[in-house]
């Protein structure tokens, strides 16, 4: 497996694989890889015979009070995985190398944006569609996959896709789970193993809200109320708890059973931490 | 000469063209073609094997209470001129083909863009950077090719180029003038052949301050005096005059000789004019 760093080397190797007639995958990651991450390196390995796993931990995509500087970082143990898992190339720039010291152009998605994350992490999302476009126009990708536990992020970036006519097809891949049920998330590394079980009440009060909707209930808020219910105490702060759009991750009206989601963002202790079920 | 309205249609004509190894490049206008127009195409005739002319009034650069609706518009006589020039494509969409009706996503350059026409026209140039990013998208040009009258709607396309690592080579092409001096445009077509006349004391205030540099003065503030009192008549109200950097179009605050331009905008009675010189 090989590392390229340079954008420029990046861009080469791709067009030679086009040139070649290989199609290529594009995982996008910030690295400290779990098996949610590797499941969607399978799934890239499926779809194309190039995989590009790209790992940026993304400066524009973190607020000034988050946690870019204690991100975890370990290029070494993720290529040993990447390796595993059949990867092609791990494609790893510095900040350096994807923001001009005056870069000053983003891509902005300005509707699913508004809601969920982006109401507390307010340019989070500009961040993501502007370095994904950025990976996308250097690794040129047939196919981009992405994890359905950042829900809302992939219904961001298909509607970028389609709105800015970008050539590559958005794969969704199904939230990969701890055996106690925590959904896998980089940042899970910030919490201790007791903390870890205390948080799977974040899957248990999903499944709750999916059972009441199962049980027959249409009324979003009180599927919103018990899962807020459900998941709060004294270590829990509810972010948000909300029902949108399966596929385009915006607010609904009117349950519409099978096609929507529960999307729940929490402060577990110092951690935050999401997750979401369908309904 | 082919006219392609539909932007799969485009794709497909685009990769076939790549496929056979063939060079494209891009002429993006909104119509109305003029002699300024087609200098550019001649010169993407020279740059490349397949010229692709685009031909959409695009209506996210025009502001509320803008001109969109009165846009000269007359695609017969531009495929004429297209036809004369060799240009080997018109992509001529509609607006329903390029914009969806809930299309969310947008390309902002926050820096260049807020200076000079960017002040009086505030959404202007987000709809011209989505828009060369979609029409870059869906013809995927090697080349696009710009006129320098709208010198600062060149700058950004070459920061937003830089910065989203998009694989296409920006090219600038002079300012293309009437025999009396006016820059041509598109907006031309409002004005009596009276005031086509007048309007010429745009160019001929921007000559002066050029003589004034020639003649010496590096003096910002008085150069910028002169072609104010200069360009100034009972049919002419000032939009700016400013002495920018000739290649970003960022404002400067010393004069570095023969790297700058003078850039001007002026209500010449109810049509907006552009206009701009290097001193």
């Amino acid at each position: 497996m090989k590392i390229i760093t340079s954008p420029k080397e990046m861009k080469e190797f791709s067009a030679k694989s086009r040139a070649e007639g290989k199609k290529i995958a594009l995982v996008p990651t910030m690295g400290a890889l779990h098996d949610g991450h590797l499941s969607l390196v399978d799934k890239a390995r499926s779809l194309a015979d190039v995989v590009v796993v790209s790992i940026f931990v993304n400066p524009t995509q973190f607020g000034p009070n988050e946690d870019y500087d204690k991100y975890p970082r370990q290029l070494d143990a993720d290529a040993q995985k990447c390796t595993e898992h059949s990867a092609d190339v791990i494609f790893a720039p510095s900040p350096q190398d994807i923001y001009a010291p005056d870069a000053s152009t983003f891509v902005n998605e300005v509707q699913i944006s508004q809601n969920l994350c982006g109401k507390s992490r307010p340019k989070h999302f500009r961040g993501v569609t502007t370095v994904v476009t950025i990976l996308f126009n250097i690794v040129k990708p047939d196919f981009g996959v992405f994890g359905e536990k950042d829900a809302q992020q992939v219904s961001i970036i298909e509607r970028m896709v389609r709105d800015l006519f970008m050539d590559v097809k958005i794969v969704r891949s199904p939230i990969v789970r701890e055996a106690n049920g925590l959904a896998l998330s980089s940042r899970n590394k910030y919490m201790t193993q007791l903390e870890h079980d205390g948080a799977t009440r974040i899957r248990r009060s999903l499944l709750e809200g999916k059972a009441l909707v199962d049980g027959g209930c249409t009324n979003i808020d009180r599927i919103k109320a018990l899962v807020i219910n459900s998941v709060t105490d004294a270590k829990t702060r509810v972010i948000y708890v909300d029902v949108v759009d399966a596929k385009t991750s915006l607010p609904v009206s009117e349950l519409d059973v099978g096609n929507c989601r529960i999307c729940i963002a929490v402060w577990y202790g110092q951690t935050r931490l999401i997750d979401n079920i369908i309904i």
